[in-house]
């Protein structure tokens, strides 16, 4: 296609670069036990869990945008990068260098402009000293917790896990809410009692 | 599980029935020409198309978050009302009658307040009168369209369309958005010119 418009024309090709996040899977598995999901979903249900569960932030009156953004870009790394499980010690040994080199090709098909938020958006998720990327990660680990629990434990039993490990991994949920990480711990109780996950 | 926090129960239901959307198959294809798309992938691309594409809006400083909360909710009926492909003229007869009765029950999982809400984003985005529901109406039209074309017409082409129906399916483009509208007819003449679409 001949572009008329040249800015148009690149945001369109990162538009359409990032339709491989729906190629992305990841350990989680979809709540009916069919398959596992892909970035794209999880990062759409993310955003719906951002919405809907924004009272239990701890810090109120956050920019909800903002947190919505940080999640809907959080994973397009994985693009170039691939999805790290969240209990594999080996993967993270390089995942930030890896991570970094993709985001670096994948937001720089934008405009300089849009590149430049997208970085900081993505930064500010990874850093997590803001209230609002404080809540996003938060809800980055609560949402495979609920796949988890809701498929009968699929990926948890997979991996063999115990629940002190998926305590320990998700401890940091309490920083974007108490709340929310009172809950986690109920369902990882409740886990452990349907025999989800080990002691 | 023995909840403790019973709003936190309803949302917790809505959030893990709402996962069945990624189940929920859609005409379009991904660019890769692997497997359509489904509706949780289609409403994360919107998503994203809306941060990167709100320049082009026709009305300026519209309230992104609501575009962005429409575009993330505005398929949810779909998991009860299925999806009705765009050039399905009989399924489009009682699509608004099935769509109601999936939102009241859909909607209606989650606290009255926020019930309350979502329905009024989802009739807002259902009957285009405002700036931001036309520019989301905008992009739902056109990522498709993009899908569309950038799976070498997939779907066009599997369903035998001419270039003047998708014209004249897609023309409310332009209420949203001028540019995304001029785009759009460009992509249009290219793909006749491709042969992803008849005359």
């Amino acid at each position: 296609m001949d572009y008329t418009n040249h800015r148009l024309a690149r945001q369109i090709e990162f538009l359409m670069e990032i339709d491989k996040l729906k190629q992305i899977f990841r350990q989680s598995f979809l709540t009916d036990k069919t398959r596992n999901e892909n970035d794209a979903e999880h990062s759409w249900h993310l955003a719906m869990m951002a919405i809907v569960l924004s009272e239990y932030a701890n810090q109120p009156d956050l920019d909800l945008l903002r947190v919505v953004k940080m999640l809907l870009i959080h994973d397009i790394v994985e693009i170039d990068a691939g999805d790290t499980f969240a209990y594999d010690v080996k993967g993270y040994e390089d995942k930030e260098e890896r991570e970094l080199q993709a985001a670096d090709r994948l937001f720089n098909l934008l405009p300089p402009d849009q590149a430049e938020e997208i970085f900081a958006l993505w930064r500010e998720f990874e850093e997590r000293k803001t209230p609002e990327s404080s809540y996003a990660n938060a809800l980055d680990r609560l949402q495979p917790m609920l796949q988890n629990y809701f498929s009968e434990g699929q990926s948890w039993r997979r991996h063999n896990l115990t629940s002190d490990r998926v305590l320990e991994r998700n401890s940091s949920i309490r920083e974007g809410s108490e709340t929310l990480w009172d809950f986690a711990r109920e369902m990882i109780r409740s886990a452990v009692d349907k025999g989800y996950l080990t002691t």
